[in-house]
């Protein structure tokens, strides 16, 4: 068949929900982290702004508790806003370079983190997180791997969302010729991205997207703008002994 | 806020694989049962041929055994080809009116069947069968219920198809005024069926739609392209009392 997979290409899938990651065997693979508003789009922006390391953490005890130990900050949120007792919340513009620099960063999101939990639960080969905001670096870094790649989303409480489908697309549109991409989600997910791409605030705003009304809400349109644009901090960031970290993308 | 939703509305949502139905309350909602490749839009035609019933069965073995009590045509399929032991399988050009009028079907499917199941284990309110062959029963019998709707896919041993997710967004792409959609995988459907519905068939082969390959490794060009054709079986398909029946869409 002329359009038949090539057998020595990696794979590549996509997860829409964390629900499905038990589907698929992650012990060979590279899996991206994708939590877009907003976990993985603050963690790529702290690192880029020189945070030393960001520690992901499963409740809002283990993070208070952590980052005293550490004398770190400490910051999450719960359905969107800063969780209480943390110093800082889950919105990218909290992590100017002025602040977060040299620091260490305990972190806990309501979805982001739990995902990042359970890939490493199911002994993911590798892990790094993926965003608008550093997207280059994960398509680079995805390109030259030459591994199997699952691109998970964090979604809403297990409901797949809008905004990380859109960026698992644009890493499909982007990578498709370097992989086997035999996952009708991929492919759903680089239609909806192509659909979108030329401007992503104004579909999701236009979808009704849940995220965007619950971000709206908050008064959060800044964020919103900003986790949907590409490469405005634009660092590799890799998962390894607990911690997030700065990477090269050789 | 201008574009809120209207309170008096009932309630859309799309759970894109069987995986996810237990984040959906189906105690108050009609779940429309999707698997377009081929179990509904079979169901779809050997009842608009005059099937007097169809009864879904979750194993070969009960296939097998009730069909013969029942002195009833048995039918099935696993992995997309007859199931050992049934007498016919899943591809809706089987059940021609010459053959099947008057004629009582018992029915296993690999996905179809086993989410009906669930939805019944769920408590679902009522249970109707959706395929592009009965699209427009669908719709009208949905558009005139003022009941809450869960679209259903089957999907693919839990993962996420294409197909069905195109029916899934064809019917919130006509529904969508009647309804509060405020649920991102109803979004992600309508967006993909708006791109894809001027030519169903060439949007799965152009996006190597894994269905696609399975079935058109069978040969089954034909039964794709039925499956994908609106209003080829236009009848309103309901469950109950353990039997899928043809009912009025008043």
């Amino acid at each position: 068949m002329a359009d038949a997979p090539f057998a020595d290409k990696p794979t590549l899938f996509t997860v829409m929900t964390p629900s499905l990651l038990h589907l698929y065997d992650l012990k060979q693979s590279i899996v991206v982290i994708i939590d877009i508003l907003r976990a993985t789009s603050t963690i790529a922006t702290a690192l880029h702004n020189g945070a030393k390391e960001i520690i992901p953490v499963d409740s809002i005890a283990a993070c208070i508790r952590l980052s005293k130990q550490m004398e770190a900050v400490s910051a999450g949120e719960r359905d969107g806003k800063i969780a209480e007792g943390l110093q800082f919340g889950n919105t990218p513009f909290d992590y100017s370079r002025e602040f977060i620099e040299g620091k260490t960063l305990v972190l806990t999101t309501t979805n982001g983190t739990r995902l990042l939990h359970m890939a490493l639960a199911a002994d993911a080969d590798e892990i790094i997180t993926g965003s608008f905001c550093n997207f280059s670096s994960v398509v680079r870094y995805l390109g030259n791997c030459k591994k199997n790649v699952i691109l998970a989303c964090a979604a809403w409480k297990d409901k797949i969302n809008i905004e990380d489908t859109l960026f698992a697309g644009a890493v499909v549109s982007q990578l498709k010729g370097d992989f086997t991409v035999n996952c009708d989600a991929s492919h759903i997910a680089a239609s909806l991205y192509e659909t979108a791409k030329t401007d992503l605030f104004g579909f999701m705003r236009y979808q009704n997207a849940s995220h965007y009304h619950r971000l709206m809400g908050f008064g959060a349109e800044k964020d919103l703008r900003y986790c949907l644009t590409h490469d405005n901090a634009d660092v590799l960031v890799k998962y390894e002994n607990g911690r997030l970290k700065a990477c090269s993308t050789e």
